[in-house]
């Protein structure tokens, strides 16, 4: 071990995968590639490829049971790997699911968590093939690796953004983090008086956001309908500002989006408002909703301008514009992202 | 969530997985088998089949950084999960590797243990294509899946044992779990008293085989030159015991093992004196020696006879026979799979 100790909060995520993948070498014609985007891609045959993606959700960090119903929350460790694979423009097939868990778990528990992951299962069209179960020293950790296919002319990655290109967005932005806004409220609401009943009420879309998401599976078989290949795209996971980052800085270009282009819902907007939020903030860092964050060139713009789920909310630039929001009163403010700090 | 409790103590893992297992139906033709072998099997094309499997490590329950160095927990990780293909007939192609990690690890820590990944990779010829990286709330846990590849003619699975076949094991069985038990004695002696110098002189091959195992791939070339391939073969990861009832219980045929084949190397023998410990109980029930252990068919035998890292110990008989030793006295003695217990 060297002798200087580097703290990883230090680097971040981020700045830890870049160090890893630094390292890296592959060996084998069939690796097509590794890691930087949602998935890895490995060849099969001539014709198809298949996808790879694995997260990791750890209790006390990525979830709180004291809110979330277990059931959910396998539902939403299943639904957050299919969105890695809707983001390569990939379709899901089989998953593998490992557990750590302590003591505190019961055979009921985990039979409940899987009520969810098999639920999850039916809903994608996808196969649990394998997993490991162990125990853990604290909590529970949960550690999906998901496999999907997908053909060499329809994958899109991150890095091939192009000026010109429209940015798109599907269904709404933001509702998930303030759903977890409200859940957290209220777990200490009823910390400090276990008493008092839960003020959920006109609650249930942002909750569901953040209990239940689902992968915009819809959107990848609407691209296949209309004959449409994203031109980049990639998933928000981390908020909308953190990805558009991931796609300028890959595909080496800028952007500009519009403020009042970014989808909100009205349900979102109502508990924004009640809690003093920004909704601009909320739809460019609030993270966890697992829509899709998607370019296509111009010339395909017709074929999705009325499609009800895809927002257009800006374009393509070269890289020295940099990345920008133009605000409602026309000013440029700089992007920034934020994203998750786990360390 | 169900009024009554169940610990998974109760069940144990094999129950655990036994449970989950029955709940689950597979929906895409692609995927070919799923979970009850070393690893699932999904098709490529007409001729190629692609195998995963997957492993979850824990610190406190798999591992003990204060004897097992940081790089050598990378590559024993990743040499453990090409085991599970190894047992399948199969190459190892790809890993993806997940970490949660409390701020007690350094970049420089983490950079050791993909060191260690690294020369996995390198040895087995395999790349890491993905994975992620989180905060743990304690401790150190690596999940690593694995892709690797066969042809449906060559994989083996557990459940084709048949009859009259001979049982076979590679290398020599104890020797991790006996250097585990000198590494935790000299743990102690250190907690004791840290000023002592460690006794591990003579011990290097024990303790290597803790710390640093190997995946038998060797021994997959050779089948694939000798031109055999098993009718049914496991890795030792639990203990001989363990995994040839994993063999008898899915094939649904009994086995006789003689106790004076078992494979012994003298050093592991030396220390079990030592120790005082019994070299059958060590053979039969120490695990993570992560050799292969398979059954040939007789007119296949001739084959194998002269290879030094092949040794046949007993053979497989009718269910009704059961599983058993036969000791140096010639008593039949009946085959308890103790296996680990982690709940």
């Amino acid at each position: 071990m060297s002798e200087g100790r580097t703290e990883l909060s230090q680097l971040g995520e981020f700045g830890l995968i870049d160090k890893i993948k630094k390292n890296i070498k592959l060996q084998n014609p069939e690796t097509i590639f590794g890691i930087g985007d949602d998935a890895a891609v490995v060849s099969m045959d001539e014709k198809n490829l298949m996808l790879i993606s694995t997260d990791m959700m750890v209790e006390g960090i990525h979830f709180d049971l004291s809110y979330m119903p277990i059931k959910h929350l396998g539902f939403k460790a299943v639904a957050t790997n299919v969105s890695d694979i809707a983001a390569m423009n990939g379709f899901p097939k089989q998953i593998t699911v490992s557990l750590a868990l302590s003591n505190r778990f019961s055979l009921e528990a985990i039979e409940e968590l899987y009520e969810g992951i098999k639920t999850a299962c039916e809903t994608y069209k996808i196969d649990l093939i394998g997993g490991d179960t162990t125990a853990s020293m604290k909590g529970l950790i949960i550690s999906i690796t998901i496999l999907g296919v997908s053909l060499p002319e329809k994958i899109v990655k991150r890095s091939t953004a192009q000026k010109g290109d429209i940015v798109c967005v599907t269904g709404d932005l933001g509702a998930a983090y303030v759903g977890l806004q409200i859940l957290r409220r209220e777990k200490e609401v009823y910390k400090s008086n276990p008493e008092m009943q839960p003020e959920l009420e006109g609650k249930d879309y942002i909750i569901g956001r953040q209990l239940k998401p689902n992968a915009r599976m819809d959107i990848i078989h609407d691209f296949a309908e209309l004959n449409i290949i994203p031109t980049s795209m990639i998933d928000i996971s981390d908020g909308l500002a953190s990805e558009l980052m991931h796609i300028c800085t890959q595909s080496g270009v800028g952007v500009q989006i519009y403020e009042d282009k970014l989808p909100l819902d009205n349900r979102t907007l109502e508990t924004i408002s009640e809690l003093n939020m920004s909704s601009t903030v909320c739809m460019l860092n609030g993270g966890e909703d697992y829509e899709l964050l998607f370019t296509i060139k111009q010339s395909d713009y017709e074929k999705i301008k009325n499609n009800p789920e895809i927002c257009t909310i800006g374009f393509i630039t070269e890289k020295e514009k940099g990345l920008h929001l133009v605000s409602q009163n026309q000013q440029l403010v700089p992007l920034k992202a934020q994203g998750w700090v786990h360390f």
